[in-house]
């Protein structure tokens, strides 16, 4: 008799954008006139740039020819890519073997199946509010979660400390939902105490090309010791605009090596090489082609400029919560902004209000954990325009 | 202290195709003059077909435009294309709501990552020989495993008895590597040992636009009583060329429902939209468009064109391996011909032989399991050119 895997039951049915939209749904078709503005869900909105479309119809055409078509590629990504992304990590010091890079179709993907080479007895520390698909990820497979407080106290951005407990330490920075981002000087501090508590930094670089300020890492890896205790997931999605067109991309350091219960040396590269290599087929060629080209000059310039424009977008957003004396973080080297909700008001009452009164969309702070309960997540993905417009409707309603 | 996944000690470093190109590259490098013919591994070579490629192109272009942009698609895949798929299977007489069609980048990914949805303690039942992904995939998350002898006697295709004993039974047919199809009344016997026993099939329908009689089903939805015990397992890989283009799909039917310990109904339905909404982003929305195209008339026409090719290439080799009286199998409703090896050789040493003597390069049947210790599959994906001057001289090495 067949068994379901019943820690599925543990896991809330309904994903917090779900309800989001449910809500929406439900006003929208209550006021069909009304203009919503979303600055709600963390997805963008200009289209890519013109290198990478350029080098996904090139590579689309060739798959039309017999002498340029591809079948099956390397699991691991081809070796154009793989070298693009090798020389990116080097602008920020960052010296990377090839085989150390694995393409993919994007970093949800491989955050939620790293999860694979790990034993089912790792506890997972989590910072509480996150990003909601580290935690389910480990509750599917039974894993024991601790969370680690983010909170205005520390700004945050949650350090070691004596109570610190966990095997695998889940961190983004620039942080999805908060914005905020860690120094080189409190990596460090993480990296530190994962080496000598023998655990693994899983750290989530998906927001690292919208950093503006210097002593920010892009990378975990910018750290010393990083490479012996580190492993790295960034994408596409949101650096040059492939949230629908999917690549991605993992760094497993050879450095970083662990033994067995038994005493073996055990390569989490090796193991997920051969994760990849059993349940994964590659990365489309066409897409990877695309992934390429955002990392030429002009790929990388017209990607920037998009952010340029997103980043506006925060700064708008930031001036009027600044003119109303609201407090919040991120902003500065993230697209999301996390507010206080004014008044102390819960979350999700927030979002009513919002929605009801204003017409504008964001993100309940509650959704991302019991210390978001009072904030509210806005994200700069907007045109500048329902930006702008959505601000003028919060200065007034405030 | 962080543990790793001991499960992954037991399963083998090197995977079978990995050895194979490791011997040819050998013989390449102390013969750099040979003309090594490969009809080894199952990966097409005619270029996608036109409707495709214009499908392609076209996307493309619309995700460099504001108006036609798109991000995050849903991460089942768009509408446009599961209704699409539900089309052809009514062709062959199954009825799918959407919802139950998961679109993905490809069946290896899918067929992997469904272990999610199962408890640990399932025994999965595996065809020996096998695709070596459904036992690695197994072994990888410790799991026991079952093997059905697949053998001359009963044509390569087992058929459950007294003995049969799994939770996870997998089938694939058309086979690989074996080329058996089973007829509808032997798939009828597995659906209803399935139902009898709680069990349910995982069912790799890879191969079946290879299919050329009747009576043997492209779905195992095409069996009675298969949605409360079956899940479907697709790809366009071999269909229409997309191995390197990397899209699939899998058929989880709603009918599918399954007590959990404590008696509660779980549906696997949901909780695979659960398991990829929450590690998994959705396909490229481009791919998903060529894949779109590939349903079409023209693109049906087109892939059709291709496979006609391929199994003229099927044909030669049967034709050489019936005149030299070699007993083989498939090659009717698969790309796959499984021979066995003149005079009882090992299919290492066959394997050898072919290479040294003929530049042939096929794969040793004992790659795919114990049962495959005398065999040898040779595929038809090869050119026509290639494939003849292969089995000429085939006929003059025997």
């Amino acid at each position: 008799m067949v068994r379901l895997n019943e820690d599925f039951l543990k896991i809330k049915q309904s994903y917090l954008f779900v309800e989001v939209a449910h809500r929406v749904a439900a006003y929208s078709a209550a006021h069909p006139q009304a203009d919503i503005i979303r600055l709600g869900i963390g997805d963008v909105t200009l289209p890519l740039g013109s290198a990478v479309v350029q080098a996904l119809s090139k590579a689309a055409l060739e798959m039309g020819e017999q002498k340029t078509f591809r079948g099956y590629g390397p699991e691991q990504g081809y070796d154009f890519l793989r070298s693009a992304i090798a020389a990116y990590y080097q602008k920020h010091g960052v010296s990377l073997e090839t085989d150390e890079i694995f393409v993919s179709d994007g970093a949800k993907s491989d955050t939620g199946n790293i999860t694979d080479i790990f034993s089912q007895d790792n506890i997972a520390l989590i910072s509480d509010p996150t990003y909601p698909v580290y935690a389910d990820t480990n509750l599917m497979c039974g894993r024991t979660i601790r969370y680690a407080d983010a909170n205005e106290e520390n700004g945050f951005l949650p350090l070691p400390d004596a109570q610190t407990e966990g095997d695998l330490i889940y961190i983004c920075s620039p942080n999805n939902p908060t914005g905020a981002a860690y120094t080189k000087e409190q990596l460090a501090l993480w990296v530190s105490w994962a080496r000598q508590h023998g655990a693994v930094i899983l750290f989530d670089a998906a927001y690292e090309a919208f950093i503006r300020e210097d002593g920010i890492p892009h990378s975990i890896f910018e750290i010393e010791g990083a490479k012996e205790c580190a492993i790295e997931f960034c994408s596409l999605s949101k650096t040059a605009g492939f949230t629908g067109t999917r690549c991605g991309y993992t760094i497993v350091p050879k450095a970083l090596v662990v033994k067995s219960s038994t005493g073996e040396e055990m390569s989490p590269n090796r193991m997920w090489n051969r994760r990849q290599c059993t349940k994964f087929n590659g990365t489309s060629y066409i897409i990877q082609r695309g992934a390429e080209a955002a990392f030429t000059e002009q790929g990388m310039r017209e990607a920037r400029a998009n952010i340029a424009y997103y980043m506006e977008n925060a700064k708008t957003i930031g001036d009027t919560l600044a003119k109303k004396q609201i407090r919040f973080f991120g902003g500065v080297n993230s697209p999301y902004i996390w507010m206080k909700c004014p008044g102390g008001m819960d979350s999700w009452a927030f979002f009513d209000e919002l929605l009801n009164r204003a017409q504008v969309v964001g993100t309940p702070g509650a959704g991302f954990g019991k210390n978001g309960q009072n904030y509210f997540r806005l994200t700069s993905f907007g045109t500048h325009e329902a930006t702008a417009e959505a601000m003028a409707r919060f200065d007034r309603l405030f």
